[in-house]
């Protein structure tokens, strides 16, 4: 999509790589952490995305002539504009997995490369990972709430623009079954879903007539939007009508869908009359701004939908539009490198790190440990803040999170389908237990830090302040 | 950016546009229209955007033989994948110009083509106008808090993916200065802003040097971020002392940024500081999850900001991260159509329809009619809903808000630039009055319906019912 990806940057990238070469330092290694602070959503867990994408498009990185012209025509150095013009990444690349289950402070990508690449590479990366994973992670919740019930993505309409090509992938990682969103079924592989919008039924003089043509052209694929002149007296009886006529040419209809009223009471009402009619084969599908929390409440409240369709409130996260991740210096020249600040919870950890997961025999997860690269044999993590809180983690089973994916600016992996992603975060998520997956008060999961890193960064801090 | 657009669409716009055709009804023309119900941000208008787009994108549309390709795999008919083939645009657009003040209900683009291009270009209209005219809104109620003070947009970092390029170009037509968005400066010929992060300091020994050496090579254009270590302790000295030497050497430094803690407290401690410096010159720029209530608060506390960088809270819409816009058919080869509800408010106005705002002497906007294409010389207008509230509009200056913008699928116009919209919306907002620009309960504008349209609805209404 992104063909053209180098100038997909903030300004400011661009006058600090021209700085970082003016000053001589192009040849400086620098290490950067991506990592986010906050969990949306009031949840208690993200799903990594993203990756994929922006493994992808950072095949194509490199400034074009009129690209560089335009830089030229904003005031930067002809030096500069020659660099950018054989400019060629030559990064290291640690991340996650794309559908990896993560947690805040987790350096969950990892760039080394030379300064100006490094930095450079930013806003792109912190706009693709920032989104995908906030989605995916939305439609997770949603899925979650749904259970063994469908749960389908109808959102490109109120999708934030070109986003929606994101954001359907996105969900797709995250849980969500198919997409009404054709451009992202045909571009990335994944199942699209959808019949009629109210437009067909007002079309023909009347519902009965809509449904009829609807269900000669689709016998086996037709699920009929029972809401555009009275759900309960004409919309129902009228698919009932031609539910049967299906099953007298062989066929079965597939579905009613409600977009409107009182989903719980609407789809109870119609969930009896399609068994009395003997159509108790038909799923009910609804739609009309359903979140996780409005899919939970009407699973509870017993009512009968086989299909949620959701739109607005999965693919813009609605009530958390936006992840906070951030991407940080962390060292240059293998010399650590943190930002303080007032907030000891804004600090950050220095120098090149990696997160291990700790799982129980039974495969749970228990809790991470971000510790610094060349450690081996961590025995206990620490809470980052109170160290007096700590664990022991030695009967646990390790793994490591995060693997290359980028050498020298080479792909070193195959990067994942939206469909290998998807899978990958359905076995992750089924060893989280459940208690951080409710929506409130999630628990909190345990996510630690060694005591080199620990004592590596009160250092450092340390030495910061008194250099004032 | 969507050079190829006939799949960015919802599934089910294909299947019943391949149901018209099976129908036999691919020549019978349809009209639709474009509104919205709410205004986002609990606001009191809405800027219009997104047109632009959508009309250079429709310049491309056609479908691609491997598009083709993908939607035989789906199922879909030969005889509908041969129409996509050939498939041309044909249809006549009105629409409201970029940058327009709108309103609820208000048909602001109507679509008049073959049923079946009208409906296949719903959902691409819906995601291009919904999401730029939210943030064209969202811009504009920033700029107004901020009245005479800069705002810039920073926001691609935690923008919606791709949406993030839209999103810059619609800060901008809403009154946004500049954007740190580098691609989209480059692709729409937006002012491009920025300086340095935190990482360009820590990434020196000191952050007198990483000044230092951002002065030298931005002697004009340097905005010190000063909160890396200690904003008033360190960050404010070392920036006076930088100043101090870009005046020796004949140059002005140009600003600090405050980026953290509490701006107001910040802001007016560190223009004491530059001022007893003789700094007065100098100026400060504030960011940190801003948005229209925060620069509103900072200024009545009088903080000395003179410039406000805004990032996710623009680009996203955060608390209202959707226009509710929809897309409904008014008419069927001349007929008018209508979708009813047991909520009256969700009953759409049937029939080909223009809007005529009616203005003072004085130009400042006094109301908006919605009246039937052929209606002449509209006396009265009526509330939607009651029409015992009605007006007198003949003693007002009328102007049409629709024009004709696509002929036959042919432009008619000359798509207009950003900075052209931009420079209409200013044009235009200075004619709405400040009560309904306010945040907290706006003034809610009049926008009435005809009596001619009225009892159309009405009757319609009345018809349908009779039918059950």
């Amino acid at each position: 999509m992104l063909e053209r990806p180098a100038l997909y940057t903030d300004y400011y990238e661009l006058t600090m790589a021209q700085g970082y070469l003016l000053a001589g330092r192009q040849d400086e290694r620098a290490s950067f952490d991506y990592f986010f602070r906050d969990i949306p959503f009031e949840g208690g867990y993200v799903i990594f995305a993203g990756i994929a994408d922006l493994l992808k498009t950072l095949q194509n990185f490199r400034f074009h002539e009129d690209e560089i012209a335009y830089l030229a025509n904003q005031g930067f150095h002809k030096e500069f504009l020659n660099y950018l013009r054989n400019f060629e990444l030559t990064a290291d690349i640690y991340a996650a997995k794309e559908g990896e289950i993560v947690f805040p402070r987790e350096p969950i990508v990892r760039i080394e490369g030379s300064i100006i690449e490094a930095q450079i590479l930013e806003t792109l990366l912190l706009n693709f990972l920032n989104f995908e994973s906030l989605i995916a992670t939305k439609a997770s919740r949603m899925k979650y709430a749904a259970g063994n019930r469908k749960v389908l993505d109808f959102g490109l309409r109120r999708a934030q623009g070109y986003g929606g090509i994101q954001a359907s992938k996105a969900a797709y990682i995250g849980g969500v079954e198919a997409t009404s969103n054709v451009y992202s079924s045909f571009r990335d592989n994944i199942p699209a879903s959808g019949t009629m919008a109210h437009s067909w039924i007002q079309s023909f003089d009347d519902e009965l007539t809509a449904f009829r043509k609807y269900a000669e052209y689709y016998p086996d694929d037709c699920i009929l939007l029972v809401d555009t002149y009275d759900t309960l007296n004409i919309g129902v009886p009228n698919a009932i009508k031609v539910g049967k006529e299906l099953e007298k040419r062989g066929h079965k209809l597939k579905g009613i869908r409600l977009d409107s009223g009182d989903l719980a009471y609407f789809s109870r009402q119609a969930r009896k009359q399609l068994d009395e009619a003997g159509l108790e084969y038909v799923k009910i599908a609804a739609s009309n701004q359903l979140d996780e929390r409005l899919i939970k409440s009407l699973i509870s409240q017993e009512a009968p939908i086989d299909l949620f369709g959701v739109g607005t409130r999965l693919v813009t996260g609605q009530n958390s539009p936006a992840l906070d991740g951030v991407y940080k210096l962390a060292s240059v020249n293998d010399e650590p490198k943190l930002k303080i600040s007032e907030n000891i919870e804004k600090i950050t950890l220095p120098g090149r790190k990696k997160v291990i997961r700790y799982s129980g025999d039974d495969g749970t997860f228990y809790g991470d440990g971000i510790v610094l690269e060349d450690e081996e044999n961590v025995e206990t993590i620490y809470h980052p803040y109170y160290p007096a809180k700590h664990a022991t983690v030695t009967t646990f089973n390790a793994e490591y999170l995060l693997s290359k994916v980028m050498q020298d600016g080479e792909l070193t992996i195959d990067i994942p389908t939206p469909k290998e992603s998807a899978t990958y975060a359905k076995k992750r998520l089924a060893k989280l237990i459940p208690e951080h997956k409710r929506f409130d008060n999630p628990h909190i999961y345990k996510v630690g830090i060694s005591k080199k890193l620990m004592d590596l960064r009160d250092n450092l801090t340390q030495k910061m302040k008194n250099k004032r």
